[in-house]
């Protein structure tokens, strides 16, 4: 594994503290995933002040399936050419953590630390069904795994532990309110730093959710979702898209496919950055 | 360096020999140009008979501007990526062939095909502004080593050798034809199967480069480009698109910045593939 070596650790440290400072702010953090160092870059130049991974983007711009078919050792080096390439904060998504096991966890935390991130997203959803969800005690124990491993690397990695209970339960009804606060907590003890809900679009659970979480809360923002203006005012901290940027960038791709073999036309060359202007995001 | 060890030299070589053929067939071969393994199987499902590369893709996906500024091994890394995960012929833009020494090239041609290749793209374009284009007997050399590379490896390697005339000239006036047409020849006489023309797009002289090069032609298509269809009919055996595809990719990759940005809202989530639809794009 190449570790990278553009970073020091006084460096490392700063961005991981003004990073932890962004989730705390007057405003939002907005923090959009890339998947590869050319998206990083786009948003990087957009003005954004840190940047989120994407498991999903990552996996499928490299051949695989979401949910840890890419190895640990794959995702790692994604993580590393993209914490390389850019300036800014990077927060990696690594899934469960790359192990059932805490101290697998604490490892997976290390070594994205050691190629330069200073955030990592932790998910407490399965890809077993008959147990799609990781009973609490373990959950807390892996993101407490995840926190010495810091403490012993000495950078104060922002945790973001993601809550999956309204993804497994397809919907963010009410009657799962309590679980999805209750988790929250408890992984706000074990020491994340942030709380990540996904699949809830509710604002009035959204608004419950931020109130009665005792730690900054981050929420997947998709079709459907309030606007980033609204989730402020609903109290969420910091918004997320996991990998619907990517997504949309692979569907441009399948028109492109489609206008090709269907027509024979290059309407998808029009209005786009000149081979000089996408380089030029990339000079030193 | 990790080999492809997916591919049985009996596979390798019938790709190869197929991929041969469709610039022989009746009609028009065309090739779309991947960035990442992503793009390539989205190429692959939509029902392409093989798959180019793109340097300028591929380099700014992982953080560097075109022109062989990263380096060779990250860039067979990347086509090996592609070249494992789909099942097409794939052939590579390896650029100027990451040496000055035809010696350099042919070391550049073996590892392209062990990374799984079946083509590989050469230029006479330089980056040296004093000396724009590489000598003819020079870049007949080159051509020749990377033949007998292939040659000794026992792969038909289709070997596609880029005309950097026109694009050096910055138009395709018809005072370069003589010049165009010659390198053309010559790069064939010196083991190139296929003639590749970039930065022409008047149809008269399209069609005088496609009689007078005894070998297939491809021509790069952009905006502006006579339609696929009317490149079949003006004799052009191959078209290909560079990094057009993966610079509108990025082109919407900053409008979706850029709307989450100025608007918070989620526009560029409309009509997407769903992650269950990406994702099945890499289920084996």
């Amino acid at each position: 594994m190449v570790l990278n070596h553009n970073l020091t650790k006084e460096t490392q440290r700063k961005k991981a503290e003004r990073f932890l400072e962004l989730h705390h702010g007057e405003r939002i953090l907005v923090l959009p995933n890339a998947w590869d160092v050319a998206s990083a870059k786009v948003f990087e130049r957009a003005g954004f002040n840190a940047i989120a991974t994407t498991s999903a983007g990552i996996a499928n711009a490299n051949g695989y399936p979401d949910g840890e078919r890419m190895s640990r050792a794959e995702m790692l080096e994604a993580i590393r050419r993209i914490a390389q390439m850019t300036a800014l904060p990077v927060t990696a998504d690594m899934e469960e953590g790359f192990g059932a096991a805490p101290q697998q966890v604490a490892e997976t935390a290390r070594l994205t630390l050691e190629m330069g991130a200073v955030g990592i997203n932790l998910e407490d959803g399965t890809r077993d069904e008959a147990h799609p969800l990781t009973e609490i005690p373990l959950q807390a124990e892996k993101i407490k795994a995840a926190r010495q491993a810091a403490d012993a690397y000495d950078i104060p990695l922002v945790i973001n532990a993601r809550v999956d209970v309204y993804e497994k339960a397809g919907g963010d009804h009410k009657d799962f309110l309590a679980e999805a606060i209750r988790r929250g907590n408890v992984y706000r003890e074990a020491g994340a730093d942030c709380i990540f809900m996904i699949s809830v679009d509710n604002r009035e659970t959204i608004a419950q959710l931020a109130r009665e979480i005792a730690a900054p809360l981050n929420v997947l923002a998709r079709r459907g979702s309030p606007t980033i203006a609204e989730l402020q005012q609903l109290g969420v901290a910091r918004v997320t898209f996991g990998s619907i940027p990517m997504r949309a960038a692979m569907t441009l791709t399948k028109r492109i496919a489609e206008e090709i073999a269907q027509h024979g036309t290059y309407g998808f060359a029009e209005d786009i950055l000149t081979y000089g202007e996408a380089n030029a995001y990339f000079e030193k």
